[in-house]
Protein backbone atom coordinates (compact mmCIF):
# COMPACT_ATOMS: atom_id res chain seq x y z
CA UNK A 1 0.00 0.00 0.00
CA UNK A 2 1.07 3.50 -1.46
CA UNK A 3 1.29 6.91 0.29
CA UNK A 4 1.34 10.12 -1.67
CA UNK A 5 4.67 11.49 -1.06
CA UNK A 6 4.44 13.41 1.66
CA UNK A 7 1.79 11.67 3.58
CA UNK A 8 3.19 9.54 6.50
CA UNK A 9 0.62 6.84 6.89
CA UNK A 10 1.46 4.31 9.37
CA UNK A 11 2.64 0.63 8.19
CA UNK A 12 -0.43 -0.94 10.37
CA UNK A 13 -2.72 1.79 8.09
CA UNK A 14 -0.79 0.80 4.42
CA UNK A 15 -1.51 -2.94 5.50
CA UNK A 16 -5.35 -2.73 6.46
CA UNK A 17 -5.85 -0.49 3.29
CA UNK A 18 -3.75 -3.07 1.57
CA UNK A 19 -6.02 -5.83 2.91
CA UNK A 20 -9.28 -3.81 2.20
CA UNK A 21 -8.31 -3.48 -1.16
CA UNK A 22 -7.52 -7.54 -1.49
CA UNK A 23 -10.20 -8.82 0.17
CA UNK A 24 -12.61 -6.71 -2.15
CA UNK A 25 -10.96 -8.01 -5.44
CA UNK A 26 -11.17 -11.76 -3.88
CA UNK A 27 -14.67 -11.40 -3.13
CA UNK A 28 -15.58 -9.99 -6.76
CA UNK A 29 -13.08 -12.67 -8.28
CA UNK A 30 -15.10 -15.39 -6.15
CA UNK A 31 -18.12 -13.85 -7.25
CA UNK A 32 -19.14 -13.84 -3.79
CA UNK A 33 -21.39 -11.00 -4.93
CA UNK A 34 -23.03 -11.23 -1.36
CA UNK A 35 -20.53 -10.03 0.54
CA UNK A 36 -20.16 -6.91 -1.84
CA UNK A 37 -22.03 -4.69 -0.06
CA UNK A 38 -20.59 -5.46 3.44
CA UNK A 39 -17.33 -3.36 2.00
CA UNK A 40 -19.40 -0.51 1.64
CA UNK A 41 -20.26 2.12 4.02
CA UNK A 42 -24.00 2.33 5.43
CA UNK A 43 -24.70 5.50 3.17
CA UNK A 44 -21.83 5.16 0.11
CA UNK A 45 -21.31 6.55 -3.23
CA UNK A 46 -20.88 3.92 -5.82
CA UNK A 47 -21.16 5.16 -9.16
CA UNK A 48 -19.77 4.29 -13.03
CA UNK A 49 -18.99 6.86 -15.35
CA UNK A 50 -17.25 7.56 -18.25
CA UNK A 51 -13.98 9.59 -18.30
CA UNK A 52 -14.82 11.98 -21.14
CA UNK A 53 -18.11 12.80 -18.62
CA UNK A 54 -15.60 13.34 -15.74
CA UNK A 55 -13.43 15.68 -17.55
CA UNK A 56 -16.62 17.27 -19.08
CA UNK A 57 -18.13 17.94 -15.64
CA UNK A 58 -20.98 15.90 -16.08
CA UNK A 59 -22.68 14.14 -14.02
CA UNK A 60 -24.32 11.06 -15.51
CA UNK A 61 -23.38 7.95 -14.39
CA UNK A 62 -24.13 4.51 -16.12
CA UNK A 63 -24.79 3.18 -12.42
CA UNK A 64 -25.30 5.17 -9.60
CA UNK A 65 -26.11 3.90 -5.58
CA UNK A 66 -26.40 6.01 -2.66
CA UNK A 67 -26.84 3.40 0.00
CA UNK A 68 -25.51 0.22 0.98
CA UNK A 69 -29.07 -1.22 0.47
CA UNK A 70 -28.94 -0.21 -3.02
CA UNK A 71 -25.75 -2.38 -3.48
CA UNK A 72 -27.71 -5.29 -2.18
CA UNK A 73 -30.55 -4.68 -4.74
CA UNK A 74 -28.07 -4.44 -7.50
CA UNK A 75 -26.93 -8.42 -6.19
CA UNK A 76 -30.37 -9.62 -6.04
CA UNK A 77 -30.59 -8.56 -9.29
CA UNK A 78 -27.54 -10.18 -10.57
CA UNK A 79 -28.83 -13.12 -9.45
CA UNK A 80 -31.93 -13.41 -9.82
CA UNK A 81 -33.58 -11.18 -12.34
CA UNK A 82 -31.33 -10.39 -15.12
CA UNK A 83 -31.25 -12.37 -17.82
CA UNK A 84 -27.64 -12.38 -19.78
CA UNK A 85 -25.22 -14.87 -21.42
CA UNK A 86 -22.77 -16.13 -18.81
CA UNK A 87 -19.51 -15.09 -18.55
CA UNK A 88 -16.98 -14.64 -16.62
CA UNK A 89 -15.09 -11.31 -15.56
CA UNK A 90 -11.39 -11.27 -14.18
CA UNK A 91 -10.00 -8.01 -12.25
CA UNK A 92 -6.50 -7.27 -12.29
CA UNK A 93 -5.85 -4.45 -10.07
CA UNK A 94 -2.91 -2.02 -9.58
CA UNK A 95 -1.35 -0.91 -6.22
CA UNK A 96 -3.60 1.53 -4.87
CA UNK A 97 -2.15 4.71 -4.05
CA UNK A 98 -3.14 6.71 -1.18
CA UNK A 99 -3.68 10.51 -2.30
CA UNK A 100 -5.19 12.30 0.89
CA UNK A 101 -5.93 11.79 4.00
CA UNK A 102 -8.43 13.86 6.01
CA UNK A 103 -11.56 14.17 8.64
CA UNK A 104 -13.64 13.11 5.75
CA UNK A 105 -11.54 10.17 4.94
CA UNK A 106 -8.55 8.73 2.97
CA UNK A 107 -8.75 9.09 -1.02
CA UNK A 108 -6.89 6.38 -3.17
CA UNK A 109 -7.06 6.24 -6.62
CA UNK A 110 -6.47 2.54 -8.41
CA UNK A 111 -6.29 1.65 -12.01
CA UNK A 112 -7.72 -1.88 -13.09
CA UNK A 113 -8.19 -3.95 -16.24
CA UNK A 114 -11.21 -6.12 -16.48
CA UNK A 115 -11.40 -9.34 -18.70
CA UNK A 116 -14.27 -11.14 -19.94
CA UNK A 117 -14.49 -14.62 -21.49
CA UNK A 118 -17.69 -15.83 -22.65
CA UNK A 119 -18.40 -19.88 -23.34
CA UNK A 120 -16.10 -21.53 -25.59
CA UNK A 121 -14.46 -18.11 -26.41
CA UNK A 122 -11.10 -16.62 -26.06
CA UNK A 123 -11.11 -14.04 -22.89
CA UNK A 124 -10.83 -10.10 -24.01
CA UNK A 125 -10.54 -6.78 -22.64
CA UNK A 126 -13.58 -6.04 -21.19
CA UNK A 127 -12.64 -2.36 -19.63
CA UNK A 128 -10.21 -0.50 -18.04
CA UNK A 129 -9.98 2.37 -16.26
CA UNK A 130 -9.55 4.12 -12.58
CA UNK A 131 -10.93 3.92 -9.11
CA UNK A 132 -11.64 7.11 -7.17
CA UNK A 133 -12.27 5.56 -3.64
CA UNK A 134 -12.43 7.57 -0.07
CA UNK A 135 -12.28 5.25 2.79
CA UNK A 136 -13.24 5.90 6.08
CA UNK A 137 -12.99 3.97 9.14
CA UNK A 138 -16.16 2.57 11.20
CA UNK A 139 -16.18 0.72 14.16
CA UNK A 140 -12.63 0.11 13.74
CA UNK A 141 -13.12 -1.74 9.98
CA UNK A 142 -12.28 0.19 6.96
CA UNK A 143 -14.87 0.22 4.21
CA UNK A 144 -15.97 2.47 1.25
CA UNK A 145 -17.27 5.51 1.93
CA UNK A 146 -17.05 6.15 -1.71
CA UNK A 147 -16.65 4.70 -4.88
CA UNK A 148 -16.38 6.48 -8.77
CA UNK A 149 -15.07 4.09 -11.00
CA UNK A 150 -14.03 5.86 -13.94
CA UNK A 151 -14.06 3.75 -17.16
CA UNK A 152 -11.69 5.10 -20.05
CA UNK A 153 -14.02 3.98 -23.01
CA UNK A 154 -17.00 6.23 -24.08
CA UNK A 155 -19.28 3.96 -25.65
CA UNK A 156 -19.09 1.10 -22.40
CA UNK A 157 -20.96 -2.43 -23.61
CA UNK A 158 -24.35 -2.39 -21.66
CA UNK A 159 -23.58 -5.27 -19.67
CA UNK A 160 -22.28 -3.25 -16.90
CA UNK A 161 -23.74 -6.51 -14.68
CA UNK A 162 -21.16 -7.12 -12.22
CA UNK A 163 -19.42 -5.02 -9.58
CA UNK A 164 -16.34 -3.24 -10.25
CA UNK B 1 0.76 -8.41 1.03
CA UNK B 2 -3.05 -9.25 2.14
CA UNK B 3 -4.60 -10.84 4.81
CA UNK B 4 -8.19 -12.24 4.90
CA UNK B 5 -10.39 -9.94 7.15
CA UNK B 6 -10.03 -11.50 10.24
CA UNK B 7 -6.60 -13.10 9.22
CA UNK B 8 -4.44 -11.50 11.47
CA UNK B 9 -0.82 -11.87 9.78
CA UNK B 10 2.63 -10.33 11.26
CA UNK B 11 4.15 -7.56 9.13
CA UNK B 12 7.04 -9.95 8.35
CA UNK B 13 5.35 -12.93 6.87
CA UNK B 14 3.15 -10.58 4.89
CA UNK B 15 6.96 -9.43 3.37
CA UNK B 16 7.74 -12.60 3.10
CA UNK B 17 5.14 -13.75 0.98
CA UNK B 18 5.15 -10.92 -1.26
CA UNK B 19 8.51 -11.75 -1.94
CA UNK B 20 7.88 -15.29 -2.84
CA UNK B 21 4.95 -13.86 -5.45
CA UNK B 22 7.22 -11.05 -6.76
CA UNK B 23 10.73 -13.45 -7.14
CA UNK B 24 8.50 -16.29 -8.64
CA UNK B 25 7.01 -13.67 -11.43
CA UNK B 26 10.30 -12.25 -11.87
CA UNK B 27 11.61 -15.99 -12.23
CA UNK B 28 9.12 -16.09 -15.55
CA UNK B 29 9.26 -12.97 -16.43
CA UNK B 30 13.08 -12.93 -17.14
CA UNK B 31 12.85 -16.67 -18.39
CA UNK B 32 15.02 -17.96 -16.07
CA UNK B 33 12.96 -21.35 -16.31
CA UNK B 34 15.70 -23.08 -14.45
CA UNK B 35 14.82 -21.29 -11.47
CA UNK B 36 10.92 -22.14 -11.85
CA UNK B 37 10.95 -25.39 -9.86
CA UNK B 38 13.01 -23.97 -6.49
CA UNK B 39 9.77 -22.06 -5.92
CA UNK B 40 7.94 -25.39 -5.12
CA UNK B 41 8.36 -27.87 -2.69
CA UNK B 42 9.70 -31.41 -3.20
CA UNK B 43 6.15 -33.24 -3.18
CA UNK B 44 4.21 -30.00 -4.70
CA UNK B 45 1.12 -30.33 -6.63
CA UNK B 46 0.84 -27.77 -9.72
CA UNK B 47 -1.83 -28.21 -12.27
CA UNK B 48 -3.64 -25.83 -15.18
CA UNK B 49 -6.57 -26.55 -15.46
CA UNK B 50 -10.25 -24.08 -17.06
CA UNK B 51 -12.43 -22.59 -15.00
CA UNK B 52 -15.23 -24.56 -16.44
CA UNK B 53 -13.84 -27.89 -15.04
CA UNK B 54 -13.35 -26.03 -11.58
CA UNK B 55 -17.52 -25.67 -11.38
CA UNK B 56 -18.38 -29.14 -12.53
CA UNK B 57 -15.87 -30.53 -10.15
CA UNK B 58 -14.39 -32.25 -12.94
CA UNK B 59 -10.72 -32.90 -12.29
CA UNK B 60 -9.21 -33.21 -15.56
CA UNK B 61 -6.03 -30.93 -15.86
CA UNK B 62 -4.61 -29.69 -19.09
CA UNK B 63 -1.37 -29.62 -17.31
CA UNK B 64 -1.00 -31.91 -13.73
CA UNK B 65 2.16 -32.34 -11.84
CA UNK B 66 3.20 -33.87 -8.50
CA UNK B 67 6.49 -33.31 -7.79
CA UNK B 68 9.67 -30.59 -8.57
CA UNK B 69 11.24 -33.57 -10.70
CA UNK B 70 8.23 -33.23 -13.04
CA UNK B 71 8.41 -29.37 -13.17
CA UNK B 72 12.05 -30.05 -13.96
CA UNK B 73 10.96 -32.06 -16.68
CA UNK B 74 8.35 -29.56 -18.04
CA UNK B 75 11.80 -26.94 -17.77
CA UNK B 76 13.71 -29.39 -19.84
CA UNK B 77 11.66 -30.17 -22.33
CA UNK B 78 10.56 -26.21 -23.17
CA UNK B 79 14.09 -25.33 -23.49
CA UNK B 80 15.28 -28.27 -25.57
CA UNK B 81 12.57 -30.44 -27.09
CA UNK B 82 9.53 -28.32 -27.76
CA UNK B 83 8.96 -27.12 -31.15
CA UNK B 84 7.21 -24.17 -31.24
CA UNK B 85 7.28 -20.47 -32.99
CA UNK B 86 9.34 -18.06 -30.76
CA UNK B 87 6.98 -15.42 -28.60
CA UNK B 88 7.80 -13.93 -25.59
CA UNK B 89 4.73 -13.89 -22.42
CA UNK B 90 4.02 -11.50 -20.47
CA UNK B 91 2.60 -11.80 -17.00
CA UNK B 92 0.83 -9.10 -14.76
CA UNK B 93 -0.79 -10.86 -11.61
CA UNK B 94 -2.52 -8.95 -8.84
CA UNK B 95 -1.79 -8.46 -5.28
CA UNK B 96 -2.53 -11.76 -3.88
CA UNK B 97 -5.07 -12.63 -1.32
CA UNK B 98 -4.13 -14.42 2.02
CA UNK B 99 -7.26 -16.27 2.37
CA UNK B 100 -6.77 -18.45 5.38
CA UNK B 101 -3.69 -20.19 7.52
CA UNK B 102 -3.53 -23.22 8.63
CA UNK B 103 -1.78 -26.56 9.97
CA UNK B 104 -1.20 -28.07 6.20
CA UNK B 105 0.27 -23.79 5.49
CA UNK B 106 -1.41 -20.64 4.02
CA UNK B 107 -3.97 -20.20 0.99
CA UNK B 108 -3.67 -17.80 -0.91
CA UNK B 109 -5.30 -16.11 -4.12
CA UNK B 110 -4.41 -13.95 -6.90
CA UNK B 111 -5.88 -12.99 -10.62
CA UNK B 112 -3.78 -12.72 -13.60
CA UNK B 113 -3.20 -11.78 -16.64
CA UNK B 114 -0.69 -12.93 -19.41
CA UNK B 115 0.08 -11.21 -22.76
CA UNK B 116 1.78 -13.03 -25.84
CA UNK B 117 4.11 -11.70 -28.24
CA UNK B 118 4.83 -12.99 -31.41
CA UNK B 119 7.81 -11.93 -33.75
CA UNK B 120 6.79 -9.20 -36.16
CA UNK B 121 2.68 -8.96 -34.29
CA UNK B 122 1.47 -6.98 -31.92
CA UNK B 123 1.10 -7.99 -28.35
CA UNK B 124 -2.22 -9.74 -27.61
CA UNK B 125 -4.26 -11.06 -24.19
CA UNK B 126 -3.23 -14.88 -24.32
CA UNK B 127 -4.71 -16.02 -20.85
CA UNK B 128 -6.12 -14.79 -17.93
CA UNK B 129 -7.94 -16.66 -14.62
CA UNK B 130 -7.04 -17.01 -11.36
CA UNK B 131 -3.71 -18.45 -9.03
CA UNK B 132 -5.01 -21.04 -5.93
CA UNK B 133 -1.96 -21.48 -3.51
CA UNK B 134 -0.96 -23.26 -0.81
CA UNK B 135 2.47 -22.08 0.77
CA UNK B 136 4.85 -23.59 3.14
CA UNK B 137 7.72 -22.99 4.98
CA UNK B 138 10.58 -25.28 4.76
CA UNK B 139 13.73 -25.07 6.63
CA UNK B 140 13.09 -21.01 6.73
CA UNK B 141 12.36 -20.81 2.90
CA UNK B 142 8.38 -19.97 1.70
CA UNK B 143 7.22 -22.39 -0.88
CA UNK B 144 4.22 -23.66 -3.30
CA UNK B 145 2.65 -26.72 -1.87
CA UNK B 146 0.55 -26.19 -4.42
CA UNK B 147 -0.54 -24.34 -7.23
CA UNK B 148 -4.15 -24.47 -9.47
CA UNK B 149 -3.83 -22.42 -11.94
CA UNK B 150 -7.60 -21.26 -13.04
CA UNK B 151 -7.65 -20.12 -16.70
CA UNK B 152 -11.25 -18.69 -17.67
CA UNK B 153 -11.10 -19.29 -21.07
CA UNK B 154 -12.66 -23.13 -21.67
CA UNK B 155 -10.61 -23.84 -25.18
CA UNK B 156 -7.73 -22.44 -23.99
CA UNK B 157 -4.66 -22.77 -26.71
CA UNK B 158 -2.66 -25.67 -27.11
CA UNK B 159 0.71 -23.99 -26.40
CA UNK B 160 0.65 -24.11 -22.74
CA UNK B 161 3.87 -24.18 -22.89
CA UNK B 162 5.38 -21.60 -20.38
CA UNK B 163 5.23 -22.02 -16.64
CA UNK B 164 2.54 -19.89 -15.41
CA UNK C 1 7.25 -4.20 -2.30
CA UNK C 2 9.31 -6.95 -2.79
CA UNK C 3 13.52 -8.25 -2.06
CA UNK C 4 14.46 -10.47 -3.97
CA UNK C 5 15.75 -13.90 -1.94
CA UNK C 6 18.28 -13.02 -0.35
CA UNK C 7 18.04 -8.72 -0.27
CA UNK C 8 17.15 -8.21 3.15
CA UNK C 9 15.26 -4.93 2.84
CA UNK C 10 14.02 -3.13 5.77
CA UNK C 11 10.14 -2.51 5.92
CA UNK C 12 10.26 1.09 5.83
CA UNK C 13 12.26 1.36 2.48
CA UNK C 14 10.34 -1.26 0.69
CA UNK C 15 7.34 0.98 1.73
CA UNK C 16 9.13 3.99 0.49
CA UNK C 17 9.97 2.13 -3.00
CA UNK C 18 6.24 0.84 -3.48
CA UNK C 19 5.27 4.66 -2.65
CA UNK C 20 7.88 5.47 -5.45
CA UNK C 21 6.10 3.19 -7.89
CA UNK C 22 2.73 4.38 -7.06
CA UNK C 23 3.06 7.63 -6.57
CA UNK C 24 4.39 7.90 -10.59
CA UNK C 25 2.01 5.55 -11.88
CA UNK C 26 -0.82 7.98 -10.44
CA UNK C 27 1.02 10.70 -12.11
CA UNK C 28 1.03 8.99 -15.26
CA UNK C 29 -2.84 7.84 -14.90
CA UNK C 30 -3.81 11.25 -13.74
CA UNK C 31 -1.56 12.91 -16.91
CA UNK C 32 -0.26 15.13 -14.68
CA UNK C 33 2.64 14.88 -17.15
CA UNK C 34 4.49 17.66 -15.58
CA UNK C 35 5.03 15.78 -12.56
CA UNK C 36 6.88 13.14 -14.57
CA UNK C 37 10.25 14.60 -15.04
CA UNK C 38 10.14 15.00 -10.84
CA UNK C 39 10.54 11.39 -10.67
CA UNK C 40 13.76 11.08 -12.33
CA UNK C 41 17.33 12.35 -11.03
CA UNK C 42 19.42 14.93 -12.68
CA UNK C 43 21.01 12.86 -14.94
CA UNK C 44 18.64 9.97 -15.21
CA UNK C 45 18.57 7.75 -17.99
CA UNK C 46 14.86 7.44 -19.98
CA UNK C 47 14.75 4.96 -22.96
CA UNK C 48 12.24 3.01 -24.66
CA UNK C 49 13.14 0.08 -27.04
CA UNK C 50 12.06 -3.32 -27.78
CA UNK C 51 13.20 -6.60 -26.51
CA UNK C 52 14.76 -7.91 -29.46
CA UNK C 53 17.19 -5.56 -29.41
CA UNK C 54 17.95 -6.02 -25.47
CA UNK C 55 18.56 -9.62 -26.56
CA UNK C 56 20.64 -9.07 -29.69
CA UNK C 57 22.83 -6.62 -27.50
CA UNK C 58 21.51 -3.88 -30.28
CA UNK C 59 21.40 0.04 -28.58
CA UNK C 60 19.17 1.93 -30.42
CA UNK C 61 16.07 2.91 -28.07
CA UNK C 62 12.68 4.52 -29.82
CA UNK C 63 13.08 7.11 -27.21
CA UNK C 64 16.22 8.11 -25.48
CA UNK C 65 16.93 11.03 -22.84
CA UNK C 66 19.77 11.75 -20.95
CA UNK C 67 18.60 14.21 -18.23
CA UNK C 68 15.60 15.60 -16.55
CA UNK C 69 15.55 18.65 -18.88
CA UNK C 70 15.68 15.88 -22.02
CA UNK C 71 12.47 14.29 -19.73
CA UNK C 72 10.78 18.26 -19.46
CA UNK C 73 11.14 18.89 -23.32
CA UNK C 74 9.01 15.62 -23.80
CA UNK C 75 6.27 16.75 -21.71
CA UNK C 76 6.56 20.44 -23.42
CA UNK C 77 6.56 18.50 -26.89
CA UNK C 78 3.58 16.40 -25.71
CA UNK C 79 1.18 19.73 -24.38
CA UNK C 80 2.15 22.02 -27.42
CA UNK C 81 4.04 20.41 -30.38
CA UNK C 82 2.47 17.26 -31.25
CA UNK C 83 -0.59 16.66 -33.25
CA UNK C 84 -1.89 13.18 -32.32
CA UNK C 85 -5.78 11.70 -32.17
CA UNK C 86 -6.69 11.88 -28.69
CA UNK C 87 -6.49 8.59 -26.74
CA UNK C 88 -6.49 7.52 -23.11
CA UNK C 89 -3.78 5.47 -21.73
CA UNK C 90 -4.14 3.31 -18.97
CA UNK C 91 -1.58 1.47 -16.55
CA UNK C 92 -1.43 -1.55 -15.06
CA UNK C 93 2.30 -2.56 -13.60
CA UNK C 94 2.86 -5.32 -11.62
CA UNK C 95 4.12 -5.57 -7.86
CA UNK C 96 7.98 -4.45 -8.46
CA UNK C 97 10.96 -6.57 -7.48
CA UNK C 98 13.99 -5.26 -5.91
CA UNK C 99 16.49 -7.82 -7.69
CA UNK C 100 19.84 -6.34 -5.70
CA UNK C 101 20.57 -3.12 -4.00
CA UNK C 102 24.33 -1.74 -4.34
CA UNK C 103 26.41 1.08 -4.48
CA UNK C 104 25.01 2.95 -7.45
CA UNK C 105 21.14 2.21 -5.91
CA UNK C 106 19.00 -0.58 -6.22
CA UNK C 107 17.76 -2.52 -9.15
CA UNK C 108 14.20 -3.34 -9.90
CA UNK C 109 12.07 -4.33 -12.21
CA UNK C 110 8.12 -4.90 -12.80
CA UNK C 111 6.03 -5.92 -15.77
CA UNK C 112 3.28 -3.39 -16.84
CA UNK C 113 0.40 -3.41 -19.69
CA UNK C 114 -0.75 -0.07 -20.82
CA UNK C 115 -4.17 -0.61 -22.53
CA UNK C 116 -5.25 2.69 -25.00
CA UNK C 117 -8.36 3.92 -25.85
CA UNK C 118 -9.18 6.19 -28.85
CA UNK C 119 -12.49 8.52 -28.87
CA UNK C 120 -15.90 6.08 -29.32
CA UNK C 121 -13.88 3.20 -29.53
CA UNK C 122 -13.27 0.61 -27.09
CA UNK C 123 -9.73 0.11 -25.12
CA UNK C 124 -7.08 -2.36 -26.71
CA UNK C 125 -4.08 -3.41 -25.08
CA UNK C 126 -1.37 -0.95 -26.60
CA UNK C 127 1.94 -2.61 -25.24
CA UNK C 128 3.13 -4.68 -22.55
CA UNK C 129 6.98 -5.49 -21.13
CA UNK C 130 8.80 -4.78 -18.38
CA UNK C 131 10.71 -1.39 -16.55
CA UNK C 132 14.14 -1.96 -15.57
CA UNK C 133 15.03 0.49 -13.16
CA UNK C 134 17.60 1.81 -10.66
CA UNK C 135 16.40 3.71 -8.01
CA UNK C 136 19.05 6.24 -5.69
CA UNK C 137 18.09 8.24 -3.00
CA UNK C 138 19.05 12.05 -2.99
CA UNK C 139 18.66 14.15 0.13
CA UNK C 140 15.92 11.90 1.36
CA UNK C 141 13.93 11.36 -1.69
CA UNK C 142 14.07 8.29 -3.85
CA UNK C 143 14.33 8.50 -7.73
CA UNK C 144 14.83 7.28 -10.32
CA UNK C 145 18.27 6.90 -12.18
CA UNK C 146 17.10 4.78 -14.60
CA UNK C 147 14.03 3.98 -16.05
CA UNK C 148 14.46 1.12 -19.19
CA UNK C 149 11.86 0.56 -20.87
CA UNK C 150 11.71 -2.98 -22.73
CA UNK C 151 8.78 -3.22 -24.81
CA UNK C 152 7.80 -6.85 -25.50
CA UNK C 153 6.74 -6.28 -29.77
CA UNK C 154 8.78 -5.57 -32.20
CA UNK C 155 6.79 -3.18 -34.16
CA UNK C 156 5.79 -0.86 -31.69
CA UNK C 157 3.28 1.71 -32.72
CA UNK C 158 5.00 5.14 -33.83
CA UNK C 159 2.48 6.71 -30.75
CA UNK C 160 5.15 6.36 -28.06
CA UNK C 161 4.02 9.85 -27.13
CA UNK C 162 3.26 9.22 -23.77
CA UNK C 163 5.47 8.82 -20.64
CA UNK C 164 5.81 5.20 -19.57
Amino acid sequence: MIAAPGLDAPVELRLRLADLYAAYDDALDEREWERWPEFFTENAIYKILPCENVEQGLPAAMVYCESRAMLRDRVVALRDALVFAPRLIRRVVGAPCLRQAGLDGMRLGASFALFETMLNEPSTLFLCGRLYDRVVEEEGVLRFAERIVVIDATNVPLSLIFPI
